[in-house]
């Protein structure tokens, strides 16, 4: 019989389950918020009425479901299925929310992070189909990765593996939010974009966006959209680095494809052209005629289908949850 | 029964040949010049026979050889075992190495990239043992790499993964010997460090050596270990580098260890020591817990025993010769 599995995405605003079958089609849904204030046990409970929820919807009993997979944000064990810290989501301090999943589900439950669900989401059902190794850019507040090496997701022992906003870009350049200097993340990230305009706008670069306050790199884009001067060259810049680092990971990974994804990819030709044209400046010939850029295809669902994918493969592999 | 494989070191200037068991011991050798300038089919001829007499040295009669493993200077197709070009190798060009020796062995043969093979080696019977995922760098003229990633090599589907002297580390910085602008390779190579200790001693930086013409990137090491003060932070420099480098690997692999292979690693803790501070600076605290940093165990016989794993890895997988 063919089993179906559960992907969630927890957030520290909603969660979202999904029932995800082995032909990758979403079968049922369930979204709520995730009220994280109420604390990790209540989050559980809901994170369990959502999968019951999503079943109902599927119409799939749960006898049905192989495993769940959680999405969520890290620090976290993955082996272990414990949350070691999750800025969203107060109290998660090494709480074992697979195995007490688990117990209020009677499922298999295994965790992942929320980058590598995206990445692994991708490679398995969304712009990485048909690849055998691909990087994944997520592109937002900060940079993240992941990393599918010869069809599989690889995290690394410690599930730290994909850090790919914290490889440095320019010894000694900007200071980045973790501390370091020069870190893709300090130049590339939404927040460093907004940083960079602001600075250029400061030294009279003429702009028709008032660098204030509350400005969002989305209103950059925008205005960048618009033939804004400054804009334009800022939303380039951004994507000069990240096609230096696209082009890096072509020369130390040969993949097939480097995917970018998250909200600043709506940015399209803007962002992707000089992502591709500093990326082929900077790898070589034949690694870079190998690599497809592309933006991500599945949205918010490179996640839930990712961690019901993830479940799929560590269900299959008989690894712990 | 136990059979046995053959690794070949194919350098420009000599040919080194071993008979290798699944012990990872060496049982025979043999070693002659290369006499490259005879051309591509004399070089297999005196492949062939440095492959019968390691055999005859090892007392292993050819039909207990399973197959060949031929480490070369790339670029090369190491699925087709083509040498597409050797600068090293007059004639060389697409060249199938792989298939000539197999006519004149009757025996099968699988070609890899020289840093590939020495990273394998490495890993199945030198610093690397015990881990699972693995980064080499090789340090010389230029800078390559190799990458074990879940106990496997990654070349990626072209054979060129693993250029970690092509990753960029100073966005607009020193040109590189491949083009570019601030490669690993243009700050931290042997001729880089020279070039770098030239510019400072030009700059009036007192030295005991004299930055005449031909400066060797061996004797700035030598001096540093002197003492000199100029050739210390020359050299803290290249670590500085590496180091950043190790960093980055780090983050984005998670590996076990990180592996620093070629005569430039004879200067030990003067190199080693600016390594490890500047890596634990740029990476993450879990991954560079994990991650240990280690000088090659193997010197020249990495090559060899690489080239003959290789072999006994891609022969096990039935890929073709």
């Amino acid at each position: 019989m063919d089993r179906h599995y559960i992907g969630i995405d927890l957030g520290g605003t909603n969660l979202r389950v999904a029932v995800v079958g082995r032909d990758k089609r979403v079968r049922g849904r369930h979204e709520a918020p995730t009220l994280a204030q109420e604390g990790p046990l209540a989050v559980v409970e809901r994170l369990a009425q959502g999968v019951r929820a999503a079943a109902a919807s599927a119409a799939v009993p749960l006898e049905d479901v192989a495993a769940v997979g959680i999405g969520a944000p890290g620090p976290l064990d993955a082996a272990r299925g414990v949350v070691i810290e999750a800025p969203n989501l107060p109290g998660w301090i090494d709480f074992p929310v697979a195995r007490r999943l688990r117990e209020a589900t009677g499922l298999e439950v295994y965790l992942e992070n929320d980058a590598n669900v995206a990445g692994y989401g991708e490679f398995w059902a969304g712009a990485g189909q048909g690849a055998r190794t691909m990087v994944l850019l997520t592109l937002g507040t900060g940079i993240g990765g992941a990393l599918i090496v010869d069809g599989r997701l690889h995290a690394g022992p410690d599930g730290t593996a994909g850090e790919i906003g914290h490889l440095c870009v320019a010894d000694g350049g900007r200071r980045c939010a973790c501390g370091r200097q020069g870190c893709l993340e300090a130049y590339a990230s939404a927040p460093s974009t907004v940083a960079r305009f602001r600075e250029a706008a400061r030294l009279g670069w003429p702009t028709r966006l008032d660098a204030r306050e509350d400005l969002s790199c989305a209103a950059i884009f925008g205005a960048a959209a618009e033939g804004d001067d400054l804009a334009r060259h800022i939303v380039a810049e951004t994507g000069r680095y990240l096609g230096i680092m696209a082009g890096c990971m072509a020369n130390l990974l040969n993949p097939d494809r480097c995917v970018f994804y998250g909200g600043m990819t709506r940015a399209g030709e803007l962002l992707m052209a000089p992502i591709r044209e500093a990326c082929e400046r900077q790898s070589f010939r034949t690694p870079f005629a190998r690599m497809r850029i592309l933006t991500a295809a599945l949205g918010e669902d490179a996640g839930l289908l990712g961690a019901a994918a993830c479940a799929m493969e560590r269900h299959g592999a008989g690894a712990a949850g």
